[in-house]
């Protein structure tokens, strides 16, 4: 078993992608992440799902708790307003880290191990540089565990 | 909208659960990652499900994906044996950081914050010291994208 076999189709988006659309595909397909492709459908990065939440909270909230607790529960519509016209590009971690990203013939442990090391659940497979699709921690679990 | 009406009840490991059985549980039931909690209840850490495939991989292949790589792929019920008889404890990254945990009148935008910040999709919500369930990066966009 290699990652072209569990590799699955896994939607994609770009740098310039908004925010809010890809905060509903995170929610309405319940991904673990986003993998963004320049435009040549070469992956670029994996955008983990937690990292578009920065981009909803105010600078002045994230790195004190105080702060965002003060903030009137009623604004929470603040969220979207605060994601609208922006797009993914601003959402990535400032330092970029090992990319997860496996070519066809990975094995099994190859992609545990990377996930692993990036903790990352989501890894971009790869046929030379174009991206043929994704396989997540979730069905490696699934195969490695027989279910 | 607090952290106690979006809170839902989550599966639970301790230091001592078999590190199979929880990546059963993380499989069997498409989980982000575990909390783990002491024997009175108090959340502990939450283990990333990508963590528990580091007890999966031989050292040897953990820093050398050219290693991973050679190992026969028939061999990928290694990954059990190799699982069985240890616990979660030994699948715990080596230094703690801040755990995500909030209290139940944490607000939506104390949530986001919080998984920005220690990039967990997954946040503990306690009464005290007591976990009482917890909110999920999807249950979180659900709600301010109302969906």
């Amino acid at each position: 078993m290699r990652a072209r076999d569990l590799a699955v189709d896994f939607p994609t988006a770009t740098l310039d992608t908004p925010a809010l659309e890809a905060a509903k595909l995170l929610a309405e397909q319940d991904l673990p992440g986003l993998i963004l492709v320049d435009p040549d459908g070469r992956p670029l990065s994996i955008l983990p799902g937690t990292q578009v939440l920065r981009l909803a909270v105010p600078a002045y909230c994230q790195d004190d708790p105080a702060l965002a607790r003060v903030v009137d529960e009623a604004h929470a519509d603040l969220f979207l307003r605060r994601l609208g016209g922006r797009t993914v590009r601003e959402c990535l971690p400032e330092q970029p880290k090992e990319l997860p990203v496996a070519d066809m013939k990975a094995t099994v442990l190859e992609l545990a191990a990377l996930m692993a090391r990036t903790r990352s659940p989501l890894v971009a497979v790869v046929d030379g540089d174009r991206l043929v699709g994704a396989v997540t921690l979730q069905s490696l679990l699934d195969h490695v565990l027989e279910l």
